[in-house]
């Protein structure tokens, strides 16, 4: 089985789609660059939206559901919103279909043209803030904190699943408060919680950062990201998290009554993260042989095999081992059926990223140990089985640490300094990865950059040293380095 | 507040939209037929879809995610489908909008016009059994027991929120079976499952019965459904589960190699419940002073008001109560704010439908006591604090458990045997309600009745009684008695 994956030496990008088709994660669908999340796939979603969803209600957001469609109009209302939209979106011009009389099949009812187009919605802060006007008066209603769990449309030209896709699920919030400093700290806060998820769950580790006025948010002040490197040294931005300033109040006409009694636009932040987060998972952890997963986001953290076949003696310290296993929270599952032989099923759990396996056979028993293989280092250990389950526990651990010291050891020997153009364009050229360097500030010459390597200002690090240096390409004065990278 | 609900005597159908209004439930949205699911309302669909998904998983059922769009040849595919969803189905024909060269705004680009129209789902058979083709070749890809939550859109003509809307959000049962026994099997597990949810979760009680073949959904050999009555004696179709027969697997060819390595089609069901749900909810408890909820599918049970505001001896008790309950499992607010009054905090709690308020003044913590006000009965007691947590959960319960035969007395005392017309006539435009009457089992009888009377059959039920008898419309015999009602 894993002999079908194309090793990543060979063509990272063919690796990674043999990763998400063998590991049965998604599947392209009959529609145009929409893909179909499959049960091992939806499941490690399912896991993320849990934690997200959870965090989200610790800091006071509640979920709520806004419509799919936004009038064609509501795009216009913001001038760059609807700049970064307009190009890319579905667009429902009818609402029925008939009989074709010229032939056989369906056709659209030209007697059923909508008077007003509508969009997909490819984010929603139009159709929200126009729901906001009627939703805000006072400060006493401030602020709002809501985010919804939605599916949302890009036209896409080049599309990869999860990556990019023309149909995608995310998490979009979206927050009305009361002052500029307020918005800017929730801004900040939600960027804080999606740089501890990806590295506390994911293993992810990620550069913070804000992103230039050039990469912002269509319709946004300042846009907040997180940058992972993947293992070809590209830079993936995993979530982002805006500050809107007045822009959708104003284009929306949403004021409240302060306490002096005036009225004022309200202040607004959006974030979001999607399943763009399992494209990033896939590509930080995976090897040649298949999907890795870190054991806290593993929808099956643990399987047990008997070897050869399920028997007596096996089944009672499998059964055993389950219980103990499950009284601590992990999850596992016994595989007793008898059609596959031990050796396969190790290739299909090794394929899917289980993090442990555990085969249990009568020679073993008799010595009193199980083999226990980690899926990280593919390592193999015989471990007694008296307190076998807290070994599990503590490698379950382990494997999380080892995954996220892995990645960030990754991103470091793959970070370098560059202080001249030709360095940038060589590093970015050769070796790929992060490169540190001076920039004058411009857009000009961020696009000219671009023009010339193909890499982009994946972030301005909140971290930056104050140094003094010259911008690598016009020599200009700079007071940071910003984070160069070709990018997903 | 709750004067502003209008009485359901004077108007049942402005009533269930004060409700939503005013409970916080949902809004209009500026999208014809789209709702905004607020976050009282949104909050009780997380607490319906947590308990049916762990009912789906425990019944070995996975999530997976099928796309939104579905090329419109695929609705043609299935003779009876297309006949049930091509007229009311929104159609996405261009990708991308343009500037307006003779104005300002938006147009559709004309050059960004879609080879094949896409069909924004109105339910995903179509798409999914596209997708088996390729998942199921032999027995052993089978079952294949597959859920999805997700949006799906029809374009209603006359909306209410929660009950017919143009979007509304749904999970959509697919699975796929070796043989017609044990698709028919899960079909009615699912009915099961539903009906379980209906009494022991929402206290709204259901007749299980089997739709006639006019009211089947589109494609289905039998639809088995759940049906419950509303205070003003109309019946909601609540939930539905379909056995399909080999229909769709013969319409994309989805063939299995059986154990005697023969071809065979494969059999199928699908099984939905949505938002609509939430309407029944409503519209099973609720009276003229707001909404009232189950306490299991309550997001807030028990709020604690102080009385008449917070002080140092009220916050202890407050928070020791507090911190009891939810040790207990029980969700409890203590509403500490300062800027409302206790009698308009009691009118908003009612309102929005929370099961027990407790209020607690220094007057009756002197007396060792609080006031507890349940709010289906609207009873109010002095309870002794020694013990309150407990008195408050058995109180819970006995709330659950009186929703659920109030509902039961009232559908009961809605139940009506007819024997001629005329007395069927009679009793659905005099008294609404169901009326259990012979029918000879003939659509042409049924579409007769339905155009005399406006009711329809609204189930044969599962528990029909071998009775003979005579047809209220034609006279020609009948072996058993079947529901008549108007219908949501």
């Amino acid at each position: 089985m894993a002999k079908e994956i194309t090793p990543r030496a060979e063509d990272y990008s063919q690796w990674y789609l043999d990763i998400v088709r063998k590991a049965g994660l998604a599947d392209n669908s009959a529609v145009r660059g929409c893909m179909v999340i499959k049960p091992h796939g939806f499941a490690i979603w399912e896991k993320m939206q849990q934690v997200l969803d959870s965090e989200f209600k610790r800091t006071n957001h509640v979920n709520a559901y806004f419509p799919l469609f936004i009038p064609k109009s509501f795009l216009s209302r913001e001038a760059q919103h609807v700049e970064g939209f307009a190009k890319e979106c579905a667009v429902v011009t009818h609402h029925r279909l008939m009989a074709d009389p010229n032939g056989e099949g369906l056709i659209v009812d030209p007697a059923a043209k909508l008077e007003e187009e509508l969009i997909v919605r490819p984010t929603s802060e139009t159709i929200i803030w126009n729901t906001y006007k009627d939703w805000i008066q006072s400060y006493r209603d401030l602020p709002l904190l809501i985010n919804q769990w939605a599916n949302v449309v890009r036209w896409e030209m080049r599309t990869r699943p999860f990556l990019r896709t023309t149909e995608f699920l995310w998490q979009e919030g979206h927050t009305a408060h009361a002052t500029r400093e307020e918005a800017i700290a929730e801004a900040r806060m939600i960027h804080d919680i999606y740089a501890d998820f990806a590295e506390n769950w994911m293993a992810m580790p990620v550069i913070k950062g804000a992103k230039t006025e050039n990469e912002r948010f269509a319709g946004a002040e300042d846009t907040y990201t997180i940058e992972a490197m993947m293992q070809d040294g590209k830079s993936l931005q995993a979530g982002t998290s805006h500050f809107l300033g007045q822009n959708f109040a104003k284009a929306f006409d949403v004021t409240y009554l302060n306490d002096a009694n005036t009225l004022e636009h309200v202040w607004a932040t959006s974030w979001g993260v999607s399943t763009r987060l399992i494209g990033g998972l896939i590509m930080t952890h995976s090897d040649d042989e298949g999907l890795v997963l870190p054991p806290k986001l593993a929808p099956l953290q643990v399987v047990i095999i008997p070897v050869p076949k399920p028997d007596a003696a096996i089944n009672e310290v499998a059964e055993k081992l389950k219980k103990e296993l499950e009284a601590k929270g992990i999850s596992v599952k016994y595989d007793t059926d008898e059609k596959s032989r031990p050796g396969f099923k190790y290739a299909e759990y090794e394929m899917k990223g289980i993090p442990v396996r555990v085969a249990i056979g009568n020679r073993d028993l008799e010595k009193g140990q199980a083999e226990v293989a980690r899926r990280d280092t593919r390592e193999k250990n015989f471990i007694p089985l008296e307190g076998l389950g807290s070994s599990i526990e503590k490698l379950l651990d382990d494997i999380q640490q080892n995954l996220l010291l892995k990645a960030l050891r990754f991103r470091q020997e793959n970070t370098r300094q560059a202080d001249d153009f030709e360095t940038l364009k060589q590093i970015i050229e050769e070796k790929s990865g992060f490169v540190s360097a001076h920039w004058d500030g411009t857009v000009e010459t961020e696009l000219k950059i671009k023009e010339l390597t193909k890499a982009t200002i994946r972030c301005i690090p909140l971290d930056q040293k104050q140094e003094e240096g010259k911008c690598v390409l016009s020599g200009k004065p700079s007071k940071g380095r910003v984070i160069f990278a070709k990018a997903y």
